[in-house]
């Protein structure tokens, strides 16, 4: 999938606005817009919002959309994000004993 | 990676924070911690931020969380992100037809 | 208050930094900031925040930071944010009749 | 300012979403969309965004959404952004002596 990212974008001549600078925003941007589906619903109606063709949709679209920033930024910079996860996965594992914590607000 | 995220979460008692609001909020906020590192670099400097170890190992741990919350997300909501890139790519690769546009404004 | 900004800025030698681009990353990660306060957060403790003192100093002072931000961005691009709210407010007042919306989506 | 947008929405009947959650994931989505005007430009085509009108109006109406949801988030907190602002001026002041720093990246 990253090399199919890789080929589209330049097919299109678009590398050169794709600095690890402006990948980044891209992708804060694109996270917010999935933000921006869930600002004004309460958190019971959040987690009904793939009842919903049109929203369902709408989700998925704006997740593909940081996933592909996501997997362009880790390309031009060389991060292989599965590993990065497992890495974390490992410290965090270590970090966080399995109970739970008075406010969860370090959750990973 | 989706199965350990939920077990880890499931093993802390973290389950009842993760509602798909909370997790795309958490999505955003980290996405923006990612750009925290780049926001003040120039465009020549963000490219060699791998360069600085320690700089390499805050970028690889926020990418971390990045795609941590966006697994999470997509587990509590059942999306499945790859085939939602492969059905954004296929709409993308006939929307874009493969030449430069003016801007680039609209790159995927 | 933008005025003792941009002597405060100036007298750090940080004008160099505080392209509008940069200074709307900038915003953008201190409003995520601000988000990440409450991110876990119900409804109703999000409304409880300011009654514990540490709590309402963290957000006071990230209101500030986005504050801050926001004045120095409209300061390098000559913008008045206060006529841009006004301007913004007298559409609005035509653009939605004072009658409850179907889904609050669109609030200004 | 304040008083206004707090009138607009109670004759909406929008005030129901305005919990401080609410209001701050908004705020950060504005910024968000703020940020996107400016995701692909260089530093210095940035500098020049509003010499195209149609690109200014953008802008400006982007900044007015963020400070009307900052005002908004403000209000229904009890904070003032101008002294929260002052307060911590004082402080970054004593805290960062006036000269430049090595990389600016804790610019206030």
């Amino acid at each position: 999938m990253q090399r199919r990212l890789a080929r589209f974008a330049a097919a299109r001549d678009w590398e050169q606005y794709h600095t690890p600078k402006n990948l980044v925003a891209a992708l804060s941007v694109e996270a917010s817009e999935l933000l921006e589906i869930f600002q004004w619903l309460t958190p019971e109606q959040s987690a009904r919002v793939m009842e919903d063709p049109e929203s369902a949709h709408r989700v998925s679209d704006e997740v593909a959309d940081v996933l592909a920033y996501l997997l362009q930024f880790c390309e031009v910079l060389g991060i292989d994000p599965l590993a990065a996860l497992a890495a974390k996965m490992d410290r965090n594992e270590v970090r966080y004993p399995p109970k739970p914590p008075a406010d969860g607000r370090d959750s990973p």
